[in-house]
């Protein structure tokens, strides 16, 4: 079932190495079937280069294992939650990518500092609060995702694909499993580029509202110009 | 036509990859014929491992598309600016390379702090000023072009061949479209080289003129004696 | 004798530069069988692509040479101090992976700043003191083990896998040869995230120990549900 | 003629780009037939993937060519000069590379901070004292060996086989070419490790004498007991 999912979520696993986004098993990649309601998941702690299509797991939202011989990733009831709170998406990565995660351990959002960013990001990429001792010890993975949501909402996740989680690491997400790993390498680069610019100015502001505009309604939207239509 | 220009240009931008400079679709190159004033230009947001001769866009100074099925690059009003505004150069590009935008991200030039800088660049490579909010609402890609020409005003853009456009990104020319590319990567370098220097002493001072003179002149101009003649 | 203890330290020790952890030589692996209480570990100063099989030392853990032609690493002393201190560890290694050894020569131990330390290493991962002058003129790697041996005396060295010795570089070690060489790439991930927190704020503080508690409890003792059982 | 010492110093410029030390043709490497009192160098400006046995250029001391068609390295006579002051050295190196660099345009030499230096490098790496305008007016090449050398005149070139030319870049020398690019590896590595040091302390002391005292002389002269007799 769902074989063209599952081969786009091992796909969309498999770029993680490609694009220098994981060490070891540092990182899982879903996607969702919106009409079925099911969703496919990397197992935990499977070696990249031995993935192959059938060890998919296939749940369905409420964490039920469809199909499937492995366990599956052991945040799978963070996407599961985002996937309830966000209708518009259609794949979630998580990784622990360095930069990014540099960001994350510092507990400071990634501010809108150029064009880079605002091309894929409509401002700042948030950094969740940290979390209570009473959601760490309780259904911990759950709690995760309710607190990405939690910083979500006055924001749109379909206009900011990514969060960091508090003393964690990055979560993205995007129209499907592609985009939103897609999304998880701008956000390295991004991260990468915003650690060095504060390095030479400390007291850097972010970027004007006009340019984030520009720049993101270029990339998005009805009057989208960039690319080819 | 212009098949020899645009073997350039293909060749050109495939070298954006090939030195770690782009990531995804963030750069083109173009290069231009000044006899017929014809300029010949990557594509918008086609990928670079998929990029054959044929998807090059041929336009006249004015933007009117001569030759070519695809939309050109969304900066290619940029591009023509310089190319009227610059008449000795031959070839530009534009990329996001991280260490690069790193500095324009902080809205600084990058001062002559050493040979490396000096065997290239004439002196600081500018920051142009942020852009205004008519000019953002505006003509934009013509607009970032009309800020670098008007950062040249009193420099000489055939001694300092790239530029930092505040909070965006650098662009770079050379005699041809090899020549820009190649000048693509001294700036990376160099921008590296100076967010290490600086780490070390927030308070460095540029080179001193002499030795600025001395490798410039060493490699460019009547009386260079680096390389074989 | 003890083939595949050579075989599984000989793999060990070529991960070194496929994971990028050392410059030329600058490392090495050993590996312990405990009911024999001998060691295998890498000769002294051999390259790492000449490296085979019959190269590797075995010793005793007084240090006698049983078998091998080789002279054998000369940070042996350290190797044999830990395995008899350290009873539970199968496999120790040293190398000066780069941005561990910035923490080393800074004299200072890695707070736990987030999960991916937390994955790994229950706590700070800890900077010896200082060696004296008399632990530096004498028995200069047995005392480079005292020292790390006399940095645990409050800590568990199954739940901290490293260390990093002041002004020197890392040791790490785990179960087997293979394990201790996943710690090392760890570390040395896990100070790359460091340092460039500490940039990005220079008074961080380290994680709260529910959040520690919670992630290395999740991959590690009786209660671990990651991966496959 | 020359036969071996042409493939050598061949050999040697391609480790070059090979270790990551140079971008385009920026590094040259020579070496020395003391018996002979010639000198074989790297034509200037020649791509390193173009580079062959016959392109090596073959000159006296005095730096009048014996054999070779291409012009030689621009920097010639800082080998030269280098050759004449240091009678113990074989091989000398000249590369860009951007840690190293990042070092000698600050202006800073760079302190033994841990045993990576010390096993190599018995002290501070200097950097030189800027040039006067006399000096880079003049006979550049030349004078940029002579303030090499008077920065060595209380320092032993045999035992720190390495300097930063103030606001230029590092030369390194060995027993032969190959050694030469091998000290300049290290001093690459050094010199990334201690960046990341003083960011994380930028106060950090040098090491202890005893500790650097120890590395070296474990790896260096009649004592040394690293690697294989």
């Amino acid at each position: 079932m769902l074989e063209q999912l599952k081969q786009e979520v091992l796909e969309a696993n498999l770029d993680l190495p490609r694009y220098n986004l994981v060490t070891f098993t540092w990182g899982n990649v879903s996607g969702i079937d919106r009409e079925q309601g099911l969703v496919v998941i990397k197992p935990s702690g499977v070696e990249y280069d031995k993935l192959r299509l059938d060890d998919m797991v296939v749940l369905d939202l409420e964490g039920n294992i469809v199909e499937g011989s492995y366990r599956p990733s052991s945040d799978t009831a963070t996407h599961l939650a985002l996937y309830k709170a966000f209708p518009n998406i259609g794949g979630i990565v998580h990784t622990h990518s360095p930069w990014a995660t540099g960001w994350a351990q510092a507990g400071r959002g990634i501010p809108a500092l150029g064009t880079t960013h605002a091309d894929y990001y409509y401002g700042e990429i948030p950094c969740t609060r940290a979390m209570t001792e009473e959601e760490i010890k309780g259904a911990y993975e759950l709690e995760t995702g309710n607190v990405i949501i939690e910083t979500f909402k006055d924001l749109d996740p379909d206009r900011i694909p990514g969060v960091l989680v508090h003393c964690h690491a990055p979560f993205n997400w995007g129209k499907d499993a592609h985009n939103a790993v897609h999304n998880a390498v701008v956000l390295e680069e991004v991260a990468k580029m915003a650690t060095q610019s504060y390095q030479l100015n400390p007291n850097l502001q972010p970027m004007s509202q006009h340019l984030l505009d520009r720049h993101f309604l270029r990339k998005h939207g009805a009057n989208a110009y960039y690319g080819q239509s």
